[in-house]
């Protein structure tokens, strides 16, 4: 049996979400917790409402919509998150939460009753623009994060979110991770430009990158630009550029999936016509292999050593993030793409570059990800953008998977 | 015939004068103009009566204080500025003028009379650290800019150059110019680290290297760092790391006395997990031979177009400053070496990598510089410092070349 859903009915959720925080340059900003995040919440639980779900919220502020199954046994859950960046799209999150609703009214319609209960979830804070860690909601599900650590975290004005939810009127009862899914599957854009460059509609997520983040800061000698020979410059603004080009050489002698960015530099004094005697700069390096994420990290601290030697700079080095990779479950991605042959659809398989909720939930049960493609890869931005076809291809997709884990035993 | 300044005297006027516009770090403001800067010329001028010299003002404020000779010839100018830059030292600058107002004391003191009239010079906002250009007085002075031009020069907050002197009461009347001297000889701090680490007390300046200042903007494609391949990316963080690079290769390449510096960068959007899509950097290249340093200006050319070609960025270049190197008078500085032989201390011939108010005058007549050391080559910092022993080296040197000029004819 091949189902389809109603596109325009989703479209027009997806459009009426986006107003919700919209900002004059087309951009979205819904910080989690915020006025404008309570605004969007209201909307989605009305929508589950309407198309028949039970919504329960937990400790952290997770809304699940629960469409019963004829059995009482663990429900095949789907869903993403609808907080933003600043200036962030309609679609990074929303298209996922929203695609689960929509799956659920496509049932309705048709009368069909699943084996399994299906439940759509929207996790807290996945953004983790105003309250870190990022990916909260779904971290704290899985057990990564204790409840009380979670609300106690802070944001630059010293507001809780213990004190945000509860103001929000979304500080729910629900234990965290008392929903534990038989297997979970997100759809979401892909946020980098793959697809689109190969032409393709959909992305089967087989794994996700492994990240590791870190600051590093150089400190030198700030000295006169005119007046002091090459030769006696400790100077730590060439240590950042030799880091910048350090970092492409160790994503080319590694090759395959890793990539590496120095994405923020801060030089002091940042004057032109001094020696800089500090700077501070990141790199983000990423692999879907464990062994290879370790082998660059180790190959840039071989190079700082040598750096550090070689320019007379102290380098002080701070990690900020470190994720291992994670494997989605290949049943599951093996299923997705034996649906999509079926429906028709371009598609690959693929690794995701991003953090997402659906690698906070493979840590308790089987879980995969289907993508959609990104216009010239862009997201967190107002340019976000995703054809229709690609929404309804995927939102077929994903309305297929889900019926058919939801009749397995 | 051997004189000697009277150290003590010229020690305190230099201590009160850096106490005017002092801050709670040590430090130094006194921007051009300002009231602290008005205080410092009450002083000096005061300082300049006296010791018994005429003081004359012109339509830029510079401040002449003149010791008749026995014959009305043009005369010996010696003088420096003192404007500092925010957060700058006590000597630079004033060095150089309070050694000129010790050397008329000291010659006082002797009742010695020279045939050339002696005029010690504070030259207006040598610094340009609140009105460009920076050395506005001499450069006037040496018919470089038309006076209408430079009063009306104005601050960020929109106040002119000739509002400033007339309220602080330094718009005087001499016509730009009109003092005409027949040799300009100053005396200043290295800012930089060459005769300290080479244990030497006077540096002979015979040249000012040249400087090339450009501003660099890369435009290429912000970009999540996680999702976007290393063969799709258009990284302007990469660029400006390349450009780094290749400002240090070129210095090596063309050697001698080339320098070159990344003193300032700016990357959009400067987040740890974007790939930047603009860099704003500044390149400053010096080189006291007019050849090699268009030479450095076309290598670095050379490799832009490479790299914009090669990463796939556009590169705008806007130059910023363009001097060509001045090459002092030999015969000044042949007369400095055999005194600071005479005197028994230790020298070398140098290339100042700063600009200077003598390169300005070498435009009317012959001139050149002495330098003493900074401590670790530090200036424009509260931390800049000079030995006694050093600054009074500087200013015996300074005493007995302006008396051997003042005798010639």
């Amino acid at each position: 049996m091949t189902l389809s859903v109603n596109f325009a009915r989703l479209r027009n959720k997806i459009d009426l979400l986006g107003e919700v925080g919209s900002d004059e340059a087309g951009g979205v900003c819904r910080l989690a917790f915020t006025d404008e995040d309570r605004q969007a919440r209201d909307q989605v639980v009305g929508w589950m409402q309407n198309a028949g779900l039970r919504v329960q919220i937990d400790q952290i502020g997770n809304i699940f919509g629960i469409r019963d199954g004829l059995q009482d046994v663990p429900p095949i859950m789907t869903g993403s998150h609808i907080d933003t960046v600043r200036g962030g799209g309609k679609l990074d999150g929303p298209y996922g939460v929203l695609a689960g609703i929509e799956l659920a009214e496509t049932l309705n319609d048709h009368g069909i009753r699943t084996e399994r209960p299906i439940v759509v979830a929207v996790f807290s804070n996945e953004e983790g623009a105003r309250f870190q860690p990022d990916m909260m909601g779904s971290l704290v599900h899985a057990g990564g994060l204790a409840i009380d650590d979670a609300l106690s975290a802070t944001d630059q004005q010293g507001i809780s979110i213990r004190q945000e939810l509860a103001r929000i009127g979304y500080a729910g009862t629900t234990a965290c991770g008392e929903i534990q899914p038989f297997q979970f599957v997100e759809l979401h854009i892909e946020q980098g430009p793959v697809l689109e460059t190969e032409g393709l509609s959909i992305g089967i997520v087989e794994n996700l990158q492994g990240i590791s983040w870190a600051e590093l800061t150089l400190i030198g000698q700030s000295n006169h630009a005119g007046t002091t020979p090459m030769a006696l410059r400790r100077d730590a603004g060439y240590g950042a550029g030799a880091i910048i080009a350090a970092v492409r050489d160790i994503t080319a002698q590694i090759g395959d999936t890793q990539v590496g960015t120095v994405g923020k530099i801060e030089l002091a004094p940042n004057i032109i016509n001094v020696v800089p005697g500090r700077a501070t700069l990141t790199v983000d390096l990423r692999n879907s292999d464990a062994a290879q994420l370790q082998k660059s990290e180790k190959l840039l601290g071989h190079f700082l050593l040598g750096l550090a030697e070689q320019e007379g700079l102290e380098i002080q080095q701070k990690q900020l993030v470190r994720f291992d990779p994670v494997k989605f479950d290949p049943g599951i991605v093996d299923m997705i793409e034996q649906h999509a042959g079926r429906l028709g659809q371009s598609c690959k398989r693929m690794t995701s570059g991003a953090g997402h909720d659906a690698q906070m939930m493979a840590r308790i049960c089987p879980s995969a990800m289907i993508f959609v493609p990104s216009r010239d890869g862009v997201s967190h931005n107002p340019a976000e953008y995703t054809d229709d076809k690609h929404l309804e291809n995927g939102a077929n997709l994903l309305l297929n998977v889900v019926l058919a884990m939801a009749e397995t035993s």
